[in-house]
């Protein structure tokens, strides 16, 4: 048996519960969870705000790091994994057969993909299992400890895909200017993307609490502008202060709050990019004239795939990520949710497993 | 002297005035206009949509071709021209100092840099004046008279450009849907290169009249939907059952309405792409939840630049695309412009001068 | 028992001889092969120009099409297979490890995968079997027979990818000329891309052969240039007078031939993009100068993925695809290997199957 | 009266002549020389080497910065100039009529454009004439002294733009490997992009010459290999110990010579691409098996446009570029060339004027 926080229904605060191990499937591996991400959009699928089709009791969480307990019976030897080895859960499980698994953007299936902690069980629990071509090892030299790897499936990772778009783009680099918005979970890994991927453009945070601005700064913000409470105008006055323009290049929105995507898209400037990985609110709204006039556009990007993943890792395997990590327990997870849900949480909390 | 028609402030009537004829600066050239393409924007230009500040009274017209009447005193022999040359007039007139004009985007410049028609005096009179090195020479042999060429300036050139995102955004080849919306004088030609740049998509158009889509069959659709008075739903169907797919790959909007971009909107498909050239509306809404999880985009895309010109002029001289023009005469433009302002031009209304 | 043409060793002709009908695997189908096409570098497998290792005796073949014999014990519902289905197979098995299988180029795996009919038994045989996952199902309504379905996979296959290369480097478009060298096999479908994806571009096609340049011209050539004995100058003058340039801005090389490459090189525009699907020879030289000073480029282009398979597909379904096919008989294998490695065959021959 | 360096043939070593001060024509600016960097290039312009047509007396020299002393008399008030004004020369000067002008790649030009220094009069001399759109004024409180900012214009630039196709080449980031071999003048800045740049990659640099590597790991390389007198396989050995993987994802090769080309392509990765931004030989041979099988690719990169010197120098104003800088006097400009031909400069030789 093993202890497990379950869902039982929307709106309804989890339950610790004891409940059978998983057995893994041929081609899948059983793991003894060392720390689970603890992320927004999990107090959001208690919210009942995904368009899911979840069967109570449910075991959510997505952000899984552990060790191998037992292999599959049919777990290839290319996998190149054994009992024991630490590892991180790729999240996403496409069923390979639509053009977006084919891509390798198995976070984008449009068949019946799934993926972990939104369908199949997650690792709010001391054991899941998972298939073996979606654990990623970890070289126990690079000294990475289960409490900072299992964030980086989710708040390591999205901010990075959101980032390689805007590079993508072609808005970053010298003489330009990146915003990262929303410093708390995926934002304070949004900044240092900003930095690393930025290739020299400067880097300006914006959120609307001074704690987490402060880890903007530490994390690699060059300007940070606590926005409460100020118009638009306001903004972009700090800005042409901050930076000596009062626009932008380049915004990766890690909040989804709808006024804050109508800030950023305001600040762009001509050709401007806006990408937005948050999922905070329902709708958003854009002025048409300075989208078509100035060739401005904004794209949704979607967690991350799995060389997104092992790109990730190989920054943190080089000491390159710094992690604002604050360690939980499973009893405690359920105040916890709910200071996520406040916006009160300066990192990210995960609960670690003895 | 020439006649040239002429604003006298906004949400007037144009007035057929005679006026002198321009002087050609050192490095301009002065162009005996033969035609000039009527334009949705010009009604708008008209009614004070865009913020713009022009001193009356004004000559607009953007879509200019005619012929080389005197070369400046400074026109470099390496422009190629000669009196009596067939020419189009580039139209973005940028300043050469920002990014945008090194990147050959005049039409984006974000220093001093204008737009015939929108500032500098435009083609809605004989004659009319431009730098040298914004005219492109049109070989007499491609047999293109100035009525088909006028029109390729903007309602043949902005399209043209829109459908090359969608194109460099991956959205277009063989299996997928693209989908041209808003069939006036810029959707009979997006249409147009739905087919020749789409690599084997599916051409679908939507206009709110039967009309209009005869016209994009003609040019080129393979399924047409009248979308008014239909609800998103019932598009889908309709949709569905013409092309055996509920959804799109890549929308090129050729309307500018609200309405027009939030069904496409709603119809894309995961990682679709939305291309605004159409400026009817103010504001645009979108659900967040579609554009970040399924990484679907927007974006605009305006006029074009002088290598998308020419390149629109080459297809155009290899005959390969349709013209759906109706010359008119100057005396009758304030008429012309109403039709337009209502949506009842078929194609595009071109003034035509002997 | 079934009919199996083999490699019982290198430089030695095929041996028909009657084996037994494989197994297939839990997640592997058996095919019924209903036509395999006949590739040059069957020929060379043959010939031991490829560095691979391979166990005699062998079955090779690597475009083949046929229908679901019998699905193994564990094949998915998700893979949509049913017994009697008409299916081709992807041809490239990559190991699912490494940074290429995860982006979805299983044909650069550079872990443990394979390729059909250069590793794992090919299609000269009346019966093969594949992963459920490499199996395409062929809508019976699309018409498509199996003598045309075999050559999409690798000679329609192949030439697709390196056109959209040329098109994502954009060198394609109008005013352009796109060059598609080496008419066999692959480039009798490499001039119908250049056409169908050239978006506008003239296309010529070089060979040396007056027969497969009449084939060329059938398939969407606009111009054709026998190159046997002609010099870089003579070829240059001849495109001078066929296109009103001396230059080329794309072009895909079929041949790999170095002296067709060093032909085509010669002939690139500034930032012109030679790319090569061919695999005659093994060194190619380049004068670095003209690479250097006008950005132009060389890169490989190899078979093509999941896909890029159902665009060609796609393509083909629409009836937008010229098949030069000659059916061949399994007895004869030897006999038209030869004429293949002569350089004597138009178009495609396939092996057919009752 | 002003002292220039002149060339009076071929082979010959420049002389040092008292020739008139040069008038601006009515768009142009005389500029009193501050700093001119000596390139590998000027060099071979003496020997020969280039397919130009210059006239002699000629006046090399295209790495310039220096002082506003003359406005012409039709300088637009849009180029943003005064009379004491510190400024770079934009080296390459389209003639603006051909497709790569209108793409903000004037230093492609296929026109009648030039390259001051390589047909316009250059800087060896105490004061040059230059088009006012084709100079960027620095800001003087960046602080960057003439002596630094000189061979931003070719050596700090020319890299620069190779490191760009690099980067959008997807071949940069983490888990990634980018190699700059040659670090001589243009290498040293070389290997600081792959850092800036490359988003995560480890650097390698490979030289000839300790003293060279020395400087490279000083400016940001991880690793060093000097490759004198090493085969191939010993080079991946030594590789394969210091990075953990005998293969490179990226080359940016800043020699020109074919050993280093071939070298490095034969270190390439799947996918991996080869970029050349040097001049020293006359070919380069490669296995075309390798390019083809595994999607490599070589491309030439060349000097860079308007907007990569602004990035260039925005990165300086920075502080983010080190320097490696010897000034020399023009009097002594015939034996630093030949130090240059020998290969035994460290950084950049740049002639400063008092």
């Amino acid at each position: 048996m093993m202890r497990a926080a379950r869902m039982h229904g929307y709106k309804q605060p989890l339950q610790i519960d004891d409940v059978p191990v998983p057995e893994p499937g041929p081609d899948e591996v059983l793991i003894k969870v060392r720390a689970t991400g603890m992320c927004r959009s999990d107090y959001q699928l208690l919210d009942g705000y995904f368009p899911l089709d979840i069967e109570f009791p449910y075991i959510p969480g997505h952000e899984v790091a552990g060790e191998v307990a037992q292999l599959g019976s049919a777990v290839p030897a290319s996998a190149g994994l054994s009992e024991g080895d630490l590892v991180v859960v790729d999240p996403a499980w496409g069923d390979g057969t639509c053009r977006q698994c084919h891509e390798g953007n198995e976070q984008l299936c449009t068949g019946s993909g799934g993926w972990i902690g939104f369908g199949p069980p997650g690792g709010f629990a001391e054991y899941v299992t998972a298939p073996s071509r979606h654990l990623i090892r970890i070289d126990p030299e690079a000294g990475l400890a289960p409490q900072y790897l299992a964030p980086l499936v989710d708040a390591g990772l999205t901010p990075y895909r959101g980032m390689k778009k805007l590079r993508a783009a072609g808005r970053l680099g010298p003489g330009r200017t990146v915003l990262v918005s929303g410093i708390g979970g995926l934002g304070s890994y949004g900044v240092q993307y900003a930095r690393l991927l930025g290739d020299g453009a400067t880097v300006v945070a914006f959120a609307r609490s001074d704690d987490k601005l402060t880890v903007a700064k530490e994390n690699g913000a060059d300007h940070t502008v606590n926005t409460r409470g100020k118009t638009p105008d306001q903004v972009r006055a700090e800005l042409t202060e901050l930076t000596g323009r009062g626009e932008i290049d380049a915004a990766l929105d890690c909040s989804g709050a709808p006024q804050s995507l109508e800030l950023n898209a305001s600040l762009l400037a001509a050709e401007g990019s806006l990408v937005s990985v948050g999922l905070m609110g329902q709708r958003v709204e854009f002025p048409l004239f300075l989208f078509v006039s100035g060739e401005r556009s904004f794209s949704g990007s979607f967690w991350g795939n799995y060389n997104d993943l092992t790109e990730v890792l190989a920054l943190a395997a080089q000491g390159r990520i710094k992690h604002t990590v604050t360690p939980v327990k499973l009893d405690d997870i359920n105040d916890k949710l709910d200071a996520l849900a406040r916006g009160e949480v300066i990192g990210r909390q995960v609960v670690v497993f003895d």
